[in-house]
């Protein structure tokens, strides 16, 4: 369920209106463009976006971000492009800073259905004209470019149907997989690039039922290196991404393990119209604090008050 | 152009009943098939088959296959298919006879665009449950499988623009391999698999004026192993099909290099109805032999008689 509050009725006019009146002379008034921006879900901004370049031959995202700054332009911005071509813009960025966001990329492929990323590879062509496989290949090398190029490059099978005794040779395989031989890197690159995400979570509940634990967390244990990292990452979103998306906003908004308010800006703006209201209610259960008591206490000023309002407080 | 000849109209119901008397009691008579399917094209074929299961509670291709036999019924089973389908079915045939098919692999994922390869692939879950690099990754090991997996995923960006710096580079990098190092076939799995298709024949241009001689041939003339093998073919198709098919056809027709019956039927099958004229052109153009005078010298029966009339043979 989306937490981001929005009207069920809006003029896309006078919300272009007051915007303007919010960002006339000198400074912004934040307040108003949190009030509007912060509750219309993602239609009615492009409504309003198409209304403000009518009545006055401008790109309210140009404006937007001349007025505004630091990590509250960036959540705007962010907020306001189009689904699909913000997906595409923060993969973009990701692959461009590979070396310590390749985890963001993993992120996309795996949480993203085989339809969905397909939209997103599509939106990629159509914004930079190559193919985000291609991007990714020529910024990595070695078991990592094949991880990473293969997990953005599949077109998964999306049925049901599932190999039990497919499950069982793959488990011991994934087991192996911790010995880091060069054969047991390449079948799990096989492994986790190619089969269904109902055979893979086979695969993951046989490992459970075999070995006492379950691999995310065997992994996490003993994950020494990029390769390891990304392929945590991997399972993490494919054994359940919502729980991934907990521990990740967590992490973020305290700050830990280097991930921060990007990482914060990324999982609100990218989950508020969708299941953020399941990811916090994680949230509470395992933590025992609500998201909006740590991003209280841990964020500041109108940044703050932004990703407040689209985790869903009134105004 | 097709070559296959197609009346603007006719009745399905009356092909339905045609064939039916064709197939009757003891036998066939193969000639009254082939003038009527030879001469259908393929959602004319569809239209029958409907008409026939109406008619007659079955499935006109489960009949057809009890009726005929060897190369001829192959070729009319595989004619009979629905394109994309018959694609899916073929792309299948070929990966479970990967060690000595994999050039069949790389020739669907190379000559289809882009979104023609998604569309085979989507076949390929509908018939098959699993993806189609699922079934490749699982059939292959090492740099082929890299090669051959990151072929059949890639979707590629399918506009013009190219890199003219990148190619220069990148055509060093495909004159290195030949030295076939580790890091060298990594890279060349790199360049195919993910450059886009203008981006990729700039790099095969580039190459020719720096070497004086096209990669194709410097390939063919150095190809030692599969992995070399599958990249010549990878090269060809992606240079120029049409080129590619010709000499397939060629080579399959004389049953040259292991090509067979099969490869005959899978070139005009698939491009009766798409470019089997220019295949035709091309095949004269450089052999000074028509493509039918081969195929009457060097087929027989039925199976000779139905590939003449999918080449343009009129009855």
């Amino acid at each position: 369920m989306a937490t981001l509050i929005a009207p069920a009725k809006h003029s896309p006019n006078e919300d272009a209106e007051a915007l303007r009146r919010a960002m006339e002379g000198w400074g912004a008034d934040e307040k108003a463009i949190i009030a509007i921006l912060g509750h219309r879900n993602s239609y009615q901004r492009q409504k309003i976006r198409n209304a403000y370049e009518k009545l006055y031959q401008e790109d309210l995202i140009k404006r937007l971000e001349s007025k505004l700054s630091g990590h509250f332009e960036r959540a705007v911005y962010r907020l306001m492009l189009e689904p699909t071509d913000r997906d595409a813009v923060l993969a973009n960025v990701a692959i461009r800073n590979i070396k310590t966001d390749y985890n963001v990329v993993v992120e996309f492929a795996c949480v993203s259905s085989p339809e969905e990323l397909l939209i997103l590879r599509r939106a990629y062509h159509n914004r930079y004209k190559r193919s985000m496989e291609e991007d990714v290949a020529a910024n990595t090398t070695g078991h990592l470019r094949q991880l990473l190029v293969g997990l953005v490059s599949s077109f998964r099978y999306d049925g049901d149907e599932i190999n039990a005794r497919l499950a069982e040779t793959e488990a011991d395989i994934l087991h192996d997989a911790l010995k880091d031989k060069k054969e047991n890197r390449e079948e799990v690159i096989r492994i986790l690039t190619t089969r269904s995400k109902a055979q893979r979570v086979a695969t993951f509940n046989r490992y459970r039922d075999v070995h006492g634990t379950s691999i995310t967390k065997k992994w996490l244990d003993e994950a020494s290196n990029e390769f390891h990292k990304a392929l945590h990452t991997a399972i993490s979103c494919i054994d359940d991404y919502k729980k991934y998306f907990e521990k990740l906003l967590r992490n973020a908004i305290l700050k830990r393990v280097g991930e921060d308010e990007d990482a914060v800006t990324r999982v609100v703006v990218t989950r508020a119209e969708r299941d953020l209201k399941e990811i916090k209610d994680l949230y509470y259960k395992r933590n025992r604090v609500f998201t909006e008591q740590d991003v209280s206490k841990e964020l500041y000023g109108n940044y703050k008050k932004f990703i407040l309002t689209l985790l869903g407080k009134e105004n």
